[in-house]
């Protein structure tokens, strides 16, 4: 008894282990950045950090009784993972054995914490602390592998990180959400005379979903990360005026969908001509990710509305029509990140490449065209310019489609793989009465 | 009973239609800004676009079952609005036919959507979709003209728009608020046995207010509005120093208003002593509308002090003792605007005529004189300067009170006509018993 | 009666008597900024803004029924005492008798507001309004002072203000709450037959903690502190490269201490395994006051994270097992922030201490120095530079402490005395049954 007390105090100790773990690695291959690296151009880092830890966070407050868990973990996690994602990223960024670092790797480490989070979005009342503290550690170390070879070896363009983020987060939390099902269904107890069950489904099904209250605070997440999406997508631009094409852009496109997804959402909402709070807080929000990709490149206005109403069209769709048929697989998606992030990912990777092989060469090379379109800023990530590049725009948007094949494959393959070791009772995971419920981790008033 | 159901599921296809045209337009008539232009003195966009988004939104999460519609519309008439208001500003502003977007169009965008927000605060519960649509249309395209005609050609001096935003949305939020009554009397069924009319009045009354966690969200917004009103005050400004004398001038004048708000708000208040929160959440603002046509002036810290304390008297007593008039009048005006807006715009107006007749006219030509006050920077909004203006600093005031008359006149005449259009079946205006009420417009939990 | 009811409207005069003070105040002795002044950098007001505005306000709304104060109160405090801090700040920077005002002095004021606000968190629920006055009035005066003494006259290190700030307004708040404290158990009636005392306690012991909503609401609060500490602890940071040294320290102290701090809360939390709300709402923020101290200095990033962990380790330990202890002794501290501010804060004045101890002269004297670690700037709070100054770092080290010591014996010194003051009958102190309860003071729905 006293044991199990101990064994349950402890339920937390693998985060001290990692922290003393980064501890030390910090300790021995970090420093701080000198004044030449520090005039890096950079902006937008407490907007990202807003975007990241109240934007993520109370957009999954939705949940009536797992609001605790939402903000609380949420924290946690990114916590973690800014840490995590420093040293990550920065192996492959190293000299003389050391990381440096900047605000601008705080920003870099802060858009990696988004993968886990937008996963976290996922699983959100799925999984127990201990399956989220593993795949979070697994998904940001693949994901900057991932970031690495689309940046440095595809020199791909993705302002946004519409196809490294978003597209590589969503499918990785959709893998390990497809992993724990199986999970499910196997030693599921027959449910011969399943009285318990169907009470318990019926309370899960009674807690997997809003309150009043909890729906208006998740909007405070929908809005802050709409406000501050303009500045995720230009943080990293290399001059002034890409940046605010990159505001311009972002800002057109969200308008946007967020007037269509009004439109659709009465449109296709269960009752008649009522509006669905879910497509409100969520699909509004598709704009910034399909624009995300080519936020910097000669889309033009016009193109970046058009950008925008066709994410709210996909978004909206997919929240009414396919995310209950991914139910029925049995692939649980609470917040419904395929539709937000997953498929306007993809959408974006696309847009990608047909602007690619649309650009115009002279736009291409010298960014001079005012045309539509120009990828004027290939690998505007990490890469200074590469307006030197050989490359024809085909080949551009080869790679641009190259680099989303490899994410989408990276994403689901290691998600899943993750999600089957954190299935074993190694990482406690839940039952099906725990769901959606913060009694199971916290000390309730 | 089909048709009716599609004709419920299309009633917000005028918004899918005004965005095809404004994605037309926009195509036509828009480019990016070029790299001069992108270097033009900017500051405080993001901030304003908190104060537009999660400050409005917020404030008018105060009633009770109406916080569906007022994060889900304030989002939606906001961004609608801000892709009109590119149009409607730039028209005056075009080269070789084409619009050009950078930071400070989105930025100027971005003010002038404030002003449906205002108007939607005196209608909030009041108005339906469809009329608020109409309204929103008219207001920012006649609103884009009265601030042409403010800065373009009276020049006037009106930095934090209190005179072209804050007073004109207010003054036709009445006006509509105003036309509307009418239609209320006028086809009202005969009270003769009226125990439903009496029930659903009732009922109303119940709803036309706040519980209590409604208000503490209401006073997040409240909050983020007062912490960026410096922001939005200052910045258009076109020095730093005219920048920084703005944020001071702002910030001492809502400090101040806010101490005189509550002990005004104890001692006026319906219990004796306790302070009633629609002053707290409301009056403490008005200091930033009241300082908004002077704060880029030499008004001096002690003066911004005493400008913030007259609004928070013009304020709370408006919120107290004409307010309720006004309603006996018919004239509705659910988030008190008049009092928030409307008479500190009008007092602001008054002031920045006082100011600018009181200027020495060293101060007011070449900005040297540190004594108070002069008009240092004459339409700032949209003029780079008019230090060579002949003016008198006589002539100044007058400008400043014609614009303001004009602002008044536009802003009542123009309310009153869509009020008057609005309230026809076209626009499906509400029936008495569906106010304040999400249960209208949104599938609730 | 009525006399009575006037009495009680006017229940807040004394603060339009002080803000009519402050008015001519300002009128006699402010100016603003010139041109040269106006240059000085600064960064982070808009960020601190938000923090002292909405972070401490929502942090503070965990209380069930204490809400409308906490945001209110907050509102109010920090909006008289911003002007206050202008004044007493700016008295000791006077040039031909006036105080100048920019941007700096703003940021200047409103980190002063937050001892204040510290304070408020001690008495939450416990003060009344005239009280609350009176204590801030002094507290802000004294504090300036004692600023004064550690930066003009000792010279120290303290960039995020952990001795000056957090250290100052944590034990100040003790030292009111002890004096406070004497007060009750005078004039308590006997507890013969206590029912009626039972009673009344009972219902406090209720009100003296969260709901489930307000507890969402407090994580808004702790969030929004902890994105923007960064900037706080950077904003008066002379140098790029020292802005971003400080920025990353306290990045990385922040992750550190939160991950520890769940795991921590976890395991000594009453219900075994379970997470406590007010460890998450609180010790994750430690991290930021215990490195304020040391955040400009090389303690490199391994030694961030290292101070962040111990912060965890005081924080968690202090709210569950310190604070129940004051407590019995009478020693109410509603928020914790002795555990929150007041030990970390020493805890980062004896690091600032260490550090300056262990500096080698290079790194010390010319900022050079890459090793572990340098005092690099020195009273960059508001000295420019002392990197000309001929004392020793061991010297540096016994300033670093003498002002630790100042720090404590002024701010409980002074704070024992207002309480003193503030327990007689003039600032009507609230009996035990008034506490924690918005009613006393609001119209409530």
């Amino acid at each position: 008894m006293l044991e199990k007390i101990t064994m349950s105090r402890l339920r937390y100790a693998p985060l001290l282990v990692f922290q003393v773990i980064l501890l030390i690695l910090f300790f021995c291959f970090t420093t701080y950045a000198d004044a030449e690296e520090v005039k890096q151009r950079i902006s937008g880092f407490e907007d990202t950090h807003v975007m990241i830890f109240i934007g993520f966070a109370y957009l999954m407050t939705f949940l009536k009784k797992y609001c605790y868990s939402a903000t609380g973990y949420n924290l946690l996690l990114a916590a973690l993972i800014i840490q995590w994602s420093l040293l990550c990223q920065g192996f492959f960024d190293m000299k003389d054995g050391k990381i440096s670092i900047s605000l601008r790797q705080l920003l870099e480490a802060d858009i990696m914490s988004a993968t886990v989070l937008i996963t976290f979005g996922a699983l959100l009342g799925l999984a127990s602390g201990t399956q989220l503290l593993f795949i979070a550690i697994v998904e940001a170390a693949v994901g900057c592998v991932n970031l690495y070879i689309s940046e440095e070896i595809y020199k791909i363009s993705d302002i946004g990180g519409s196809i490294g983020i978003h597209t590589y987060g969503a499918y990785f939390g959709l893998g390990v959400s497809a992993a724990l099902r199986l999970k499910k269904s196997d030693p599921e107890p027959a449910p011969s005379n399943g009285v318990a069950t169907i009470q318990s489904q019926k309370e899960n099904i009674r807690l997997d979903g809003p309150s009043y209250t909890s729906d208006v605070t998740a909007m405070l997440g929908t809005i802050f990360l709409w406000i501050y999406w303009p500045s995720f997508n230009s943080g990293l631009a290399a001059t002034e005026v890409e940046r605010q094409r990159a505001i311009v852009n972002t800002y057109l496109s969200l308008a946007s969908c967020t007037v269509v997804t009004f439109m659709l959402s009465a449109a296709v909402s269960h009752k008649p001509g009522k509006l669905d709070m879910v497509h409100i807080q969520n699909s509004t929000l598709a704009g910034g990710v399909a624009v995300g990709a080519v936020a910097n490149m000669y889309i033009g206005p016009g193109g970046a509305i058009a950008v925008g109403m066709g994410a709210a069209l996909i978004s909206v769709l997919g929240y009414r029509y396919l995310t209950p048929q991914l139910e029925k697989l049995g692939v649980q998606d609470t917040c419904g990140v395929n539709n937000l992030h997953g498929m306007p990912g993809i959408y974006s990777g696309l847009l990608s490449a047909l602007f690619a092989a649309l650009a115009t060469s002279e736009a291409y090379h010298n960014e001079l065209g005012n045309v539509f379109p120009a990828t004027s800023s290939i690998a505007a990530g990490h890469l200074a310019s590469s307006t030197a590049d050989p490359r024809s725009t085909g080949m551009q948007a080869a790679y641009q489609l190259i680099a989303l094949a490899t994410t989408l494959g990276l994403a689901l393959g290691s998600g899943i793989l993750s999600g089957l070791i954190a299935k074993t009772k190694l990482f406690s995971p839940l039952e099906e009465k725990q769901r959606y419920d913060d009694e199971m981790n916290w000390e309730l008033p």
